[in-house]
C-alpha cells in the first residue's frame, strides 16, 4: 500500500550547513518552484524573470519529511521514489542509505527496521553539476558534458539556462506483507510469421499469485496461479501505429499477497531496413553504403511522419498524464505516428509512453546525450551505464517504443564525438544485451540522413523550398520553419508594446526572437518577412505573415520528404512543441499549447494519401512561367485507386483557371506516383497579392497559397498553357 | 611437461561409420594434404589438381591416436589443442568428452582419471560446412555464410576452392603437478603521459611461483614469488611501429611448479582520431562527419603503409614460423609499418603476432567475416561469440594489434550487412567489454574510406592514376594493381608452353589469369598490355610488361595516397602474398616468396622521406605538354631540412634536360609540402619507346619511367619549359 508524505524545503551553501529555514514543498516537484511560490517570485515564464532563479542551481537543497510508522500492520516498510533530479543522498533517521548521482534510479530504501517508530526522512540534493572536463565554457551547455541531466536546461535555442533540481518524480512509502517488492516481468516472443505469440509471466514472488490476461477487447485469455508461466496467443492482434492500423494493447492484472498491478503490452517487430537506392554506391574507389533507417514495423516500412518532441514545461516534474496527453493527442489528430524524443532533452515519465502506446505514437527514445562531447571518464561512463539501464528496462517495455539513439548530432563538429566513444559503444552494447530486438543507432544524423535547416532562407539565400527539392537524403529527421508565436502566448512573456516594433533587446532576446541560432535575426525572421511582405503594420500582422511562412516552408519540406520515398523514410520536423513561452520558434505548437497554422498545414500534408505540388519557389512575377510538378503521394496500408485531378490557378480573387484534368492509375499501398510536369504564365492582375495552386480531387485535394507581385504595368493581360 | 603424440587418420561417409582404412597423419596438418601424401595424389598448386580434393569436404575424417600413460608420475594429464578445424567430437577411450564447432578455442581435456592406462584418443572431423541460410548459391562462398572458417577457401579471385579440415594448430598431451593449468596473465596500465607503466601478474596457481620481468635489453626490473603482483615501470621504453621507433619488448618469466612460462609485452597507447578536414560536412541540410580513421599510436599519426596480408598456404594449417617470418620481413625491410587481416581468412597462428610485435608491424585484425551476409541465427551468433572470446584473448595480448575489425566490405551490397547486424553489435560489445583501450570498426570501408579498384584501367577506361588523382578518402585500405606472376611461380603451375600465349582457358581460369574478378581479361590484363605495348612475343615479354604496369600503378596510388593525407591517413594495398601460384594476381609477392618488381616500387613510395611526383597518365606523345607536380612527402616523426631537388626529363637515351632547380623549405615532422607545377614539351625522340622524369636530391631521389609514343613525323624536334 502506498502512502503519501508531507515535504518541507530548505537550502544552504554548504553539504554540512544545515538550512536555516524550510518551507512547504511539493513533491514530485523543483525546488525552484517551492522557493518562488514561498517567497513569491515572479512567474519564470514571463519578461526576464528567469534570471531571478539562477542562484539556485548552485545551492545544496534539502527535503525533510518524517512518517509515522508507529501503526504500520505490515512487516515490511520501504521509502520508494521514482527519480530525483539530480545528485542525492537519503538520510533515514539522520544516517545516509542511499546515494546516488542521475535521476532515472528508481530508489527503494528498506526501512522495515524502523516499523513502530516515527522515521524521519532526509533528501538531501546536490548542486547542479558542472562538468569542467574538455573545452567547457562556464554558463553554456558544455557543462552539461558529464551529466545525464538534459543538456537542454543549460540553455539552448528555445530554453532559458534554469536547470531544474529536486524530487521529480513519483514518491512515497509503501508497506506491505511481501517478503520482497515485487517486479512483474511481462515479455513476449513473435513467432517469425507473427501468427503466435508465446507470453511470458514472472514475478519475485510465490505469495498467493494471480495472473490475468485479456485480449484488446477485453476478453480474459489467460488465468494462472503461477509466479511464472508461459502461453500462446493465437493470430495477436498486432500492435500497429497511427495510419497503419490499431494499436492493440494486452492487459495483464497481477495480485500477488495484498498486492495489484496491471499494465499492457503490444505485440510487434521492428526493424531498420536498407533505404531503397542506397545499395548504389558510386564507382571506384567504392565507399561502405548509407546505414539503413526505414523504419518496418511488422515487416511493413513505415514513412515516419513528424515532430521532435521535447519536455512540455522547463520544471519537468510539474508534467503529468494531462499535459503529455493534450499534446500528443494533436499529435494523433494530425495523422501523425512519430516522435523522436531528442536527446538533448529528459527521459519522459512513464505516463508518456502509456499515451503513446494507446495512440499508435512510434517514440524513438535517445539517451540524454546532446551536442556536446561527453567524454567518457571513468566517472562518466559508470553514471551513464546506471541510468541506461534503468532508461532501457522502463522505456523498451512500451509498445510504442522502437529506437534507441545514442544521442543528438553528436557525429557532428559541434559535439566532436566519433564512433569511437567508449561512452556510445557501451550505450550499443547495454541495449544490445537488453533489448535485441529494437534497433540501436549511436546518433542522428547518421550519414545519408539529415539535420536542418531551421529557416526559410538558408545561409546561402535560398529558399528552404530551393534546396529541399535539390537535397537527397535518407531521412530528415530534423528541419525546422519558424515563426513568432501566437498572440496569447506572446501575452504570456510580455505586453503588447514592448514585443512591437519587434527589435532587438533583451527580453526579445531571452525569449529568442533573435540570436538565437548562428543569425542575428531567427527565429522571428524579421528580415525574412519584410523581404516578402515590407514592414509590418502591427504585431498580429507580422504575426500572421511569420506564421504564414512557417506554414508553407514546413508543408513544402514534409510532402518533398514524401516525394523523395522510397529513398528518404523519414521526415521529422524540428519541432513539435515548446518548454516555455519563445516569442519566436521552429514549434507547431506554442506554449503551453496554443496551435500555430503551421500545425494544420502539417496535417494536410501528413494525410495518407494527397495531391502535392512541387513547385520552385515561394514568390512570381506577374508573367512569369509557374512550373511546378504533380505528384500521388500515398504512404497508406491501401492501395489507391485511380483518379483525376483536376489542376487550377487562380490568381488573386479572379476566376480560377482549369489548367489540365490530370488522370492518375491505380497505386499500390504505400507507393506514389508522379505525374506531368505544368508551366503556366502568370496573369497579370494588379490587385492580387498572391495566387493559389488548386489540385482538386476529393479528400486528396491541396491547394496552395503563393505570393504573387504585378508592379504597375502596361504589359497585356496574357495566358500560356504547356503541359 | 608437453609429450608428443603421433595420430593416424581415415574418413567416412558418416558420423556412425567407423574407417575401414587409417594411414599416417600430420598434426598439425589437414586431411586433405595427409590423404594426398598417402595416395599419391598430384600436388594441389599445379595444373588443375585441386579438382582432385574437391570430394574430400564432404567426409567425416577420423583421426586417432593412443597414449601411454602408464609411467606418468604427474597428478594430472590433459589432451590439448591450440586449433582442431572446424566441427569436431573428441573421444577419450570411445567416450565422447569434447565437442565443438569453430576453429579458434584451446581445447583442454583433462584426462587425469585415465592415468596409468593406456589411453586412446579420436578426434572426429565434421564435413566442411555449408550454409543454407539465406540466399545461398552452392558451391560458393555464400556457404561460409554462418561460419567461422575462412570464407577464401570456399573460393575466391586468388584462390581455389579448397577448404581444409583437420587439427591445424599444436596439439599434445601435457602433464603437471599444478592443481589446474597455468594461466598466466600479463597486462598494464599506462599513465596519460605514457612515463608510467603498471604492470600486473597474475597466476592462478600458488604452487612455487617465481615471476620475472625484464627490460628490451634484457636488464632484469622485478622479481617476484606473489602469484598476483603489480609494479610501475618508470619512464617505459614504448613500443614503436617501424619507422617511428623502436618494437620495445619487455619480457616476462614465470615458473610455478616444474612448470615454465615466458612472454613479451609492449607498452603502448593506440586510437583512432579524426582525419583532418572531416569534421567540415557540406551545408545543411547537414550530414554526420565521417568516422576517424587516423591511426594514433602512443599520441603519434601514423601513415599506414602497405599491405593486406593473408595465410600464405591454402592448408594454412602447414605455416610455421619461418613461413611467416620470410614474408613479414619484407614487409619491414621495405620501410612498411602495417598489415590488414582480412576478414576472408584465418585468424594467425601465434607466431605470425609475435614476429609482427618483433618487426615493429602493426596488425589491423579482423574477426572472420568477409563479402557475406552472415545473418544473425542464434547458432551462427553462438558461434561467433564463442570463436570471438578466444581471438579476443589470444590476438589482443599482442603488442602489435592496434585495430579490431568486424570484416570485408560488409556494408557493399555484395555482402548487404548492415549496422544493425547483431553479430556486429556483439563483436562491438566483446571487444568493448575485453579491450576498450583497442579501437574497433564494424567494417572496412568505412563512409569516406575506399577500397578499390583492382585494374590499370578501370571499367569506364580511365587509367588509375587518373581515377586516384581525381578521389578524395579518408583510407584507401584496398586498391589493387594487378600482374602476371614471375615465371619461377608460373612454372610451378604448368610448363611454360601451357601459358603462352596466354589465352583463356580451364586452367588459366582456374590460376586467375581470366574471369577472375567482374571482367573477363583481369588478372592477366592481356588487353591492357597489349593497348599499351602491342602483342608480346614471349611470356617473358608479357610478364615484364604487366610487371612494369603493376609497379607503375603501385607506386602512383601509394604516393598518391600520402599526397592526400592528413585527410587520408592509410595507403593498404591489396595484396603482399598469395596462398597458391596464381598465373596472375595483385600480389606483390607471388607463391611462396618470389618477390614482383612492384614490391621494390612500393618500396620505394614508401620511404619515410621523398621527392614526388603526380603526373597526370601513363603514357604522352612527342610534342605533348607533359605537366606534374611536385611534392616532398615526409611521413617520419623527424623534421626534414630544407634542400634542393634538381628535376630532369630523359627522353630514351638522349641527354636528360634539366628543368628546374627546386628549393624547398624545412619540414615539420609528418607534414607533406607541396610545391610547383611544372610544364615540359615533350621533344620528338623518334627511337625512344619512354621517359623519365628524374627528381635528384640525395637520398630523397625519385625516377619515374613512363610511356613515350612518337610516331614518324616531319615535326621538329622543339622544347619548351614553363615554371
Amino acid at each position: 500500500m502506498k502512502k503519501e508524505l508531507i515535504w518541507h524545503l530548505g537550502y544552504s551553501d554548504n553539504l554540512n550547513e544545515i538550512p536555516t529555514e524550510y518551507f512547504s514543498a511539493s513533491v514530485p516537484g523543483a525546488v525552484q518552484l517551492d522557493y518562488a511560490k514561498h517567497y513569491n517570485l515572479p512567474n519564470h515564464n514571463a519578461e526576464l524573470n528567469f534570471k531571478e532563479y539562477a542562484w539556485m542551481e548552485d545551492k545544496y537543497w534539502f527535503y525533510k519529511t518524517e512518517y509515522d510508522a508507529t501503526n504500520i500492520k505490515e512487516n515490511k516498510l520501504y521509502f520508494i521514489s521514482e527519480g530525483i533530479d539530480y545528485k542525492f543522498d537519503i538520510l533515514i533517521n539522520g544516517e545516509c542509505r542511499y546515494s546516488y548521482e542521475g535521476m532515472y534510479r528508481k530508489v527503494e530504501v528498506d526501512i522495515s527496521d524502523l516499523i513502530g517508530s516515527i522515521i524521519k526522512i532526509d533528501v538531501i540534493i546536490y548542486p547542479v553539476p558542472k562538468s569542467t572536463v574538455g573545452n567547457v565554457t562556464p554558463n553554456t551547455r558544455d557543462e552539461a558534458n558529464q551529466t545525464t541531466k538534459p543538456a537542454v536546461s543549460y540553455g539552448w535555442d528555445f530554453h532559458p539556462r534554469l536547470v531544474p533540481l529536486g524530487i521529480w518524480n513519483n514518491t512515497y512509502i509503501f508497506a506491505t506483507n511481501l517478503v520482497e517488492i515485487a517486479k512483474p516481468e511481462v515479455t513476449y516472443t513473435l513467432n517469425s510469421d507473427r501468427t503466435n505469440a508465446l507470453v511470458e509471466l514472472s514475478v519475485n514472488s510465490k505469495e498467493n499469485v494471480t495472473w490475468s490476461f485479456y485480449s484488446p477487447n477485453g476478453d480474459l485469455i489467460y488465468k494462472t496461479n503461477s509466479s511464472t508461466d508461459k502461453f500462446a496467443v493465437n493470430n495477436p492482434l498486432l500492435w500497429w501505429c497511427n495510419g497503419y492500423g490499431e494499436p492493440n494493447l494486452y492487459k495483464w492484472e497481477l495480485s500477488v499477497g495484498a498486492e495489484k498491478y496491471s499494465g499492457k503490452i503490444g505485440f510487434k517487430t521492428v526493424s531498420l531496413e536498407m533505404n531503397e537506392g542506397t545499395w548504389n554506391v558510386p564507382e571506384f574507389p567504392k565507399t561502405r553504403a548509407c546505414p539503413p533507417i526505414t523504419l518496418c514495423l511488422n515487416v511493413v516500412n513505415v514513412f515516419v511522419k513528424v515532430s521532435n518532441w521535447f519536455a512540455p514545461e522547463i520544471y519537468y516534474a510539474t508534467i503529468d498524464k494531462k499535459r503529455y496527453l493534450e499534446q500528443l493527442t494533436l499529435v494523433k489528430e494530425a495523422n501523425l505516428n512519430f516522435v523522436r524524443c531528442w536527446g538533448g532533452a529528459i527521459v519522459n515519465k512513464e505516463s508518456f509512453y502509456d499515451i503513446c502506446d494507446e495512440l499508435g505514437i512510434m517514440v524513438w527514445q535517445e539517451f540524454p546525450l546532446g551536442c556536446n562531447n561527453y567524454h567518457s571518464t571513468p566517472e562518466y561512463l559508470s553514471i551513464l551505464k546506471n541510468e541506461a539501464l534503468d532508461i532501457i528496462n522502463r522505456v523498451s517495455k512500451h509498445a510504442c517504443h522502437v529506437i534507441w539513439c545514442g544521442g543528438n548530432e553528436l557525429f557532428n563538429s559541434w559535439s566532436g564525438m566519433t564512433d569511437q566513444s567508449l561512452a556510445l559503444r557501451t550505450l550499443n552494447s547495454l541495449t544490445l544485451d537488453k533489448t535485441p530486438n529494437i534497433p540501436f543507432i549511436p546518433t542522428s544524423p547518421l550519414m545519408g540522413m539529415a539535420h536542418g535547416s531551421y529557416l526559410f532562407i538558408y545561409f546561402e539565400g535560398q529558399e528552404a523550398i530551393e534546396v529541399m527539392q535539390n537535397s537527397k537524403n535518407t531521412a530528415y529527421t530534423e528541419f525546422g520553419m519558424p515563426a513568432i508565436s501566437n498572440t496569447e502566448c506572446l501575452e504570456q512573456i510580455a505586453s503588447k508594446d514592448k514585443l512591437f516594433p519587434l527589435v532587438q533587446n533583451d527580453l526579445t532576446c531571452a525569449h529568442h526572437a533573435f540570436k538565437a541560432w548562428c543569425q542575428e535575426e531567427n527565429w522571428a525572421s524579421t528580415q525574412t518577412i519584410a523581404h516578402y511582405f515590407g514592414e509590418s503594420e502591427s504585431l498580429n500582422q507580422l504575426v500572421e505573415r511569420g506564421q504564414y511562412l512557417q506554414g508553407v516552408g514546413y508543408r513544402f519540406i514534409f510532402e518533398e520528404a514524401r516525394r523523395q520515398k522510397p529513398y528518404c523514410s523519414m521526415a521529422v520536423n524540428w519541432c513539435l512543441n515548446e518548454p516555455w513561452p519563445c516569442i519566436a520558434n521552429n514549434s507547431l505548437i506554442c506554449y503551453p499549447n496554443y496551435i500555430k497554422p503551421a500545425y494544420f498545414e502539417v496535417a494536410k500534408a501528413c494525410r495518407s494519401v494527397l495531391a502535392s505540388a512541387r513547385y520552385r519557389k515561394l514568390k512570381y512575377n506577374a508573367g512569369e512561367i509557374l512550373d511546378f510538378d504533380l505528384w500521388i503521394l500515398n504512404d497508406g496500408v491501401k492501395s489507391v485507386k485511380g483518379d483525376t485531378v483536376k489542376v487550377f490557378v487562380q490568381v488573386g480573387n479572379e476566376q480560377p483557371e482549369h489548367i489540365i484534368d490530370w488522370q492518375f492509375p491505380n497505386l499500390s499501398a504505400n507507393t506514389n506516383f508522379e505525374g506531368p510536369t505544368l508551366r503556366y504564365k502568370l496573369p497579370y492582375v494588379y490587385s492580387a497579392e498572391n495566387f493559389k495552386i488548386i489540385l482538386s480531387s476529393g479528400k486528396y485535394s491541396s491547394e496552395y497559397t503563393l505570393l504573387y507581385n504585378c508592379p504597375i504595368s502596361d504589359k497585356p493581360k496574357q495566358k500560356i498553357l504547356n503541359i
